[in-house]
C-alpha cells in the first residue's frame, strides 16, 4: 500500500511533507495510509503572503461578492462529495457520518452566502446598529460600522470533522474579507487536505486567500499581531496553552476557542414514559451517543431524568444501544464505526475508568463487543458505554471529565431546580438539551441556566419531525460555550462574520456618517434631481437624491369619506368628544393610514417607468397628530441602494410628513424595486 | 492635618483601613491626606456575599426596574456633587476636570437609565436579533437570548476618573443584573470611596449588588469562576499580569481590558491654514492636552499633520498652550493643575525622555514653568510638552510610548495613505480623529484605519458646535480599542450591558420561544379573547390573543376610487398593459396603502374604548398582489406588551393578511397604545 503524501499549501504552492512529517494510521485497519508535515515550512512567508496578498484582494470585493464566492464555492464542492467521502472512511467515519462532515460543511457554506446577500450589504462597510443622536440638532451623530481585519484568521481545528471543521470557519472569515491559514488535526488532515485542493483547483478563491498546513504550525503563534486572529477547536488543554502564548497576551490577538464541553440533556418533569418526550429523549441520546463514535464536541455526556424514571431511560436508552452495530464504515450495515485512532481509544479507556470511580457501567463492555468487518485488535474500535451514577452531586468527575468517545452517563434529579443546578455543574458547555412539552419548564431552564450553555435545545411532540438535532451546530446558530467550553463563540450568522471584523464607533456630521456608510443620515445634504425619482433607473439615482412633494390640505370631509370607505370609524377620528378625552389627540384626527395613503399620491409619478413595485415599509412612526385644515407636504430621499438580481434592485427611500408649521407628522421608509 | 481613613465595603460594613494600608499625598501638597488598604479584607466573603445575596436580588428585577433604579441612583448623585468636587482637588484636577468626572459619570449612569427603559424589554430575558427559521413548515425555530451572569464584576479602575471610571462600567453592570466589587486605584481611591458612600446611602441599591475595595484586592482573583467578569482599566504591563493568571485562563473568565494608547488626531489634507478646520484642529489638540493634565487615556498623543502644514501647526498650538495657566485647581484662573502624584511625575518625565530620543522638544519646560498657587516642588505638576519628529517612519518609540501626561507629538504626512500608515502604527488605539471638511477623506480614514481604532471622530465646521470631543467617550458608542488598547469595549449602549450576560442560542417550537421570550412567534398557540381586543385593557391582554375578521372582497371599483381619491395613480393600479409588462403584477393590482387600510377598517372596534393610539407600524412586507375580485382578511396576534408610564402602555401586534386561497399578502408589526 502506497502512502499519501499530504502537503501543505503555503505562498501559492503544494509543499510536501518533509523532515518531521508524522505517519497517519487508518481507523479501521491500524495500517499507516498516510504522512504529513514539514519543519521547513515558511510560516512567516505564509503570514505575509495572506496579509499582503490574499488580505487586499478580499477587502476590494464587497460582502455580496464574497458571499457570492461562497456559494460558487459550497456548488463547486457539492459537485465533488464523492472524493471526500472516499477518503474519509479511513477517519473511521460511516457515511451518515460523512453527511454531518461533508454535506453539513458545504450547507454551512451555503447558509453564509444567503446570509451575506440578505443581511449584510453590498458595500464594503457594514452597520451595526442605528444612528446614535448625540447632539441636539442633529449636526454631530454617531454610528458603529464593522471593517474587516487587515491580518490573517489562524484556524485550529479538531480531529473529528475535516471538512465542516474547516468550512464553518471559513465561510464567515472570508465573507468578513479576511484570508485564513487552516491547520487541521493531523489525525485526519488528509481529507482536509482534499477539500482544500477541490476549492483551490476551483480557481474561485482570489491568491492568497486560503492556505493550509497539514502537520504542525512552528513559531507561527508567535508572529501574529493585533490584526489577527485565531480560531481553535480542540481540548481544554491545548487551548490554555495557546491562550497563555506571550505574543497573543501582549497584542490583544483574538483567540475563539471551543474547547471540552460536558453537554447535558434533561428528560423534562412531564416527559414520563409513555409520552411522545419520553421516546424522542431515548432517541436523541441515543444519536449522539453513536454518531461519529460519540466524537463530537456536542454529544450528550450527561443525560438528567427524573429520579423515578432513571431506571426507565436505563432500560429504553440500553435496548436501543444494543442495536448499533460496530465495525467497518464501509459497510452499509455499520451504524457505528471507529475512533479516530487508537490513541484516541485509548484516552478515551482512560476517561471512563476515571468516570467508573463516581457511577456504575450499566450497559456496553469494552473487554466484550462485535465488530463486523474489521479486526477488533487493530482498528481504534470500542462499543456505546452507559454509566449510571446514583449520586450526583457528590459527584465531581462526572461533571468535568470528558471521555470523548460513545460514552454517557445517566443521573438523577430531585426536581427542575436540582435538574438545573446539576447541567450547570459542567460549569460551561456547548449545549444543554431539554425534552418537554411544558413552556414553563422551558422558561424556568432557560433562565436557571441560560448563563451556562452557549446554546439550549427544547424538543418535543411538535418540533421532532423539523427539529435539527441537539448535536447539531446550525450556522444560523452560535455555535461556542462559557467557561469549560472556551467562552468562544462560532457561526450565529452575522455574529460569526463579526469576529473577523473590528467594530468601530464612528462620530462625526450627517455628510461624514452617509459617506462612510455608503447610507443617507437625516441632515445630510439632499439632492436636487434632474427629474422625478419615479423616472430615474436604479443605477442613476444618488443617495440622497430628494423629491419635494406640493402640498394638500386634509379636511374634514377627507377624514369621513376615508372612515366611511375603509370602515374605519375608530372614535378619534369620528367622535369629536371621545377624541379630546383621549390623551394623543386634541380632537378628531386624520387617520394615520390616510396620511400615509395621501403621502404616497402626492409623490408617485403615475406614468409607466422604472419603479416597479412597493415591497415594503419600515419604522413607521406618527409623531404629531393631523386635524382637518392641516396642510401635509413629503420629502423623500434615496436612503439606499442594494442590488437584487440582474434586472433591478432595492431602493430603500426616507420619507417625512410635515405639516404647515414644518413640524414631523410622520416618518418612514419606504422600500421600493427600481429596474436598472 | 488629620489623615482620612477610606474604608472598605465588604459583606454590607464599612471596613476600615488596617494592616497593608498606603498613605496617599495630595498631588497638589505633597502631603499625605489619606491612608486605605487592609490586608484582612475576606476577599471569598465578598465575592459570596455578591454571588449570593446581591446576584439574585438583582436578577429577580426586570431590565426596566433596574433601569429606574439608575436614574434614580444618578439622580441623588446629582444632589450630591458639591462634596465630590471638594475632594476632587487634591487629585490635582480642576473643576472643568470634575465635570468631566463627576457630572460625566453621573450623566453616563443617566444614559444607561434611558436606554435601558427605550431599549431593553420590561422583562427578565433580552431578545438578541430576530427569529431565526430553521425548519420549512415553522414548526423548530431559533432565537438567541441574553440572561445575566451569575456571578460578580470586578472593576478594577485606573486613578484618572475616580468617578466617572466607576459609573461607566457600573451602569451596564447593574442594568444588565450583576453584582459588582470595585476596585478604585489607590491614588484618589478616596473620591471614589465618597460616591459609594453616597450611592449606598440612598437606599436605592439592594443588599449586595455594590462593594468597594479600597487597596489592594489580595487574591481575589484567584477565585474567580466562569460567571464571573473582571472589567479593567489600566496600563498594559497591569493588564497583561492579570490576564496571565492561570484561574482567569482556565476558566475562561472574561477580561475586558482597556490599557494604552497612543491615540492620534489627523488634520485633514483639506484644512489648510485660514480654514475652520485649522482652527479647530489647533483647539482640540490643545484641550486634549491639557485636560485633567494630559492624564486621559484618551488624550491625543500623536499629532499628524500634512508635511506642508506641520511648521503652522507647531506655531499655533505653541500659542495656544502658551497661554497655559499652571497651578492650584482650586483657583478660578488655573487652566491646568497637577498630576495625580510624584511618581506619575516621574513616569511621564522617564517617557519624555524616550520620546526625545526621537523627537525634538519644540515647546514647554519641565525645568522651567510657572505654578500659580502651590509649591512646584512638592506638587506633581509639569507644563504641557509638544514634540516634534521628523521622521516618523523611521521612529518607533513615539508609536509606542504613552507618557500619561500634557504631552504629544507632531509629526507630518505626504499623503492621506501616510497619514493612515502612521496612525495604525500605534499597533491598536482607542480612538483616532480627523479633522477634516471633505467626506471622501472620512471614507478613506474609515476604510484604511477602522480596523486599528475602537473609535474614529470627525469634525469640521459642519459639526464643531454640537460636537463632544476627540477624548469623550460617549455612553451612546462603544468606548475601547484593539491590540495596544486591550481588545476590550465597554459601553456602546447596549453593547456594554451584554458584557455582563450571556448570550444563549435558543432552538425550539413557537411555543416554547414564546414562553422564553415574552414574546408572541408565530405558529405559537392564537387565544381566542373573550371579546375584541379593542375593548380589552392593557393589564387583560394576554400574549397570544388574537382576532380573526370578516373577509372584504377588493373590487376594481374601490381601486379605482382609491386612487382618485389619493392621487396614487401608479401605473401598476390603472394601467393594465403597463401593469402586465412590471415583473411583479399580473395585471392592475390593489395599493398596499389600500389593503392597510381596508385592514384597519376590518380590525378597529370604533367605539370608545382602552386602545388610545396606533403609534407606529414595522416590518411591513407586501408578499403578493391583490387583485381586483380577491377578498383579503386579516389576523391580529398580541405579539408582546411594555408598559410605557402611569396611564398606559404598547402593544405591538403581528398581523397578516391573507387572500381567499389562505396565502399570505402582507405582513407587518403594528404599534398601539393601550391603557391600563
Amino acid at each position: 500500500m502506497t502512502i499519501q503524501q499530504i502537503s501543505s499549501f503555503a505562498s501559492g504552492e503544494w509543499i510536501a511533507p518533509g523532515e518531521g512529517a508524522r505517519n497517519i494510521a487508518s481507523a479501521v485497519t491500524g495500517e499507516v495510509i498516510a504522512s504529513a508535515g514539514n519543519n521547513a515550512l515558511d510560516v512567516q512567508g505564509m503570514l505575509d503572503y495572506a496579509r499582503n496578498v490574499g488580505g487586499p484582494a478580499l477587502r476590494k470585493m464587497t460582502f455580496h461578492e464574497r458571499a457570492k464566492m461562497l456559494k460558487a464555492l459550497s456548488i463547486h464542492l457539492g459537485k465533488h462529495k464523492q472524493a471526500m467521502y472516499d477518503l474519509s472512511f479511513d477517519t473511521g467515519a460511516t457515511q451518515s457520518d460523512h453527511m454531518i462532515d461533508i454535506d453539513g460543511g458545504i450547507g454551512t457554506m451555503f447558509v453564509f452566502a444567503s446570509k451575506g446577500r440578505r443581511e449584510m450589504p453590498d458595500g464594503h462597510v457594514y452597520l451595526d446598529g442605528d444612528i446614535e443622536q448625540l447632539s441636539r440638532n442633529g449636526t454631530f451623530l454617531g454610528q458603529h460600522i464593522c471593517t474587516p481585519l487587515q491580518g490573517v484568521a489562524i484556524h485550529i481545528n479538531a480531529f473529528n470533522f475535516p471538512v465542516w471543521g474547516m468550512l464553518e470557519k471559513l465561510a464567515p472569515t472570508l465573507l468578513a474579507g479576511v484570508p485564513a491559514i487552516v491547520k487541521p488535526a493531523t489525525n485526519s488532515c488528509y481529507v482536509t487536505e482534499l477539500c482544500v485542493r477541490i476549492m483551490l483547483d476551483s480557481g474561485i478563491l482570489p491568491a492568497g486567500a486560503l492556505q493550509l498546513v497539514s502537520g504542525g504550525l512552528g513559531d507561527m503563534l508567535d508572529r501574529l499581531t493585533m490584526q489577527d486572529v485565531v480560531s481553535f477547536t480542540g481540548s481544554a488543554d491545548t487551548a490554555l496553552k495557546l491562550r497563555a502564548n506571550p505574543v497573543i497576551l501582549e497584542n490583544s490577538v483574538r483567540f475563539v476557542a471551543e474547547q471540552d464541553s460536558l453537554n447535558a440533556s434533561i428528560l423534562g418533569p412531564d416527559a414520563e414514559p409513555g409520552t411522545p418526550e419520553f421516546d424522542l429523549f431515548v432517541k436523541e441520546v441515543q444519536r449522539e451517543m453513536t454518531t461519529k463514535a460519540g466524537q463530537k464536541c456536542t454529544a450528550i455526556r450527561r443525560i438528567i431524568a427524573p429520579e423515578a424514571q432513571v431506571q426507565a431511560v436505563i432500560e429504553a436508552l440500553s435496548a436501543r444501544l444494543a442495536k448499533t452495530v460496530i465495525g467497518d464504515p464501509k459497510l452499509e450495515t455499520t451504524s457505528m464505526g471507529a475512533l479516530v485512532s487508537n490513541g484516541q481509544k485509548q484516552d478515551v479507556l482512560e476517561k471512563v475508568a476515571i468516570i467508573g470511580q463516581e457511577a456504575e457501567r450499566v450497559f456496553g463492555n469494552p473487554e466484550d463487543f462485535a465488530v463486523d468487518g474489521a479486526d477488533a485488535d487493530k482498528g481504534a474500535f470500542l462499543p456505546p458505554m452507559l454509566f449510571h451514577c446514583a449520586n450526583p452531586d457528590a459527584a465531581q468527575r462526572i461533571h468535568d471529565t470528558e471521555a470523548f468517545g460513545p460514552v454517557s452517563t445517566v443521573m438523577g434529579y430531585r426536581d427542575l431546580d436540582h435538574a438545573i443546578e446539576l447541567a450547570n455543574k459542567g460549569q460551561g458547555s456547548l449545549v444543554a438539551s431539554v425534552i418537554t412539552h411544558d413552556p414553563a419548564v422551558a422558561r424556568q431552564v432557560a433562565m436557571g441556566a441560560g448563563a451556562y450553555h452557549g446554546r439550549l435545545y427544547f424538543n418535543n411532540r411538535d418540533s421532532m419531525k423539523e427539529s435539527t438535532g441537539h448535536g447539531s451546530p446550525l450556522p444560523h446558530m452560535v455555535h461556542g460555550g462559557p467557561g469549560r467550553a472556551g467562552g468562544g463563540e462560532e457561526m450565529g450568522g452575522v455574529r460569526g462574520v463579526k469576529h473577523y471584523m473590528q467594530r468601530t464607533a464612528i462620530q462625526g456630521s450627517p455628510e461624514i456618517l452617509s459617506a462612510i456608510g455608503e447610507k443617507w443620515v437625516p441632515g445630510a445634504v439632499e439632492i436636487d434631481g434632474p427629474a422625478h425619482p419615479f423616472t430615474r433607473r436604479y443605477n442613476d439615482l444618488q443617495i440622497g437624491e430628494t423629491l419635494y412633494t406640493e402640498p394638500r390640505t386634509v379636511t374634514m370631509e377627507d377624514i369621513e369619506h376615508f372612515a366611511h370607505f375603509t370602515g374605519d370609524t375608530f372614535y378619534a377620528h369620528m367622535d369629536q368628544a371621545a377624541a379630546e378625552r383621549n390623551p394623543f389627540f386634541p380632537g378628531r384626527v386624520a387617520h394615520g393610514y390616510l396620511l400615509l395613503s395621501f403621502a404616497a399620491g402626492l409623490f408617485v409619478e403615475p406614468n409607466e417607468g422604472p419603479v416597479l413595485a412597493n415591497t415594503g415599509l419600515d419604522g413607521l412612526r406618527f409623531m404629531k397628530p393631523v386635524e382637518a385644515g392641516d396642510t401635509m407636504k413629503v420629502r423623500l430621499t434615496v436612503k439606499k441602494k442594494t442590488k437584487r438580481n440582474d434586472e433591478y434592485g432595492e431602493v430603500r427611500w426616507h420619507v417625512t410628513l410635515t405639516n404647515q408649521d414644518d413640524e414631523l407628522v410622520a416618518e418612514y421608509e419606504l422600500l421600493t424595486m427600481v429596474a436598472y
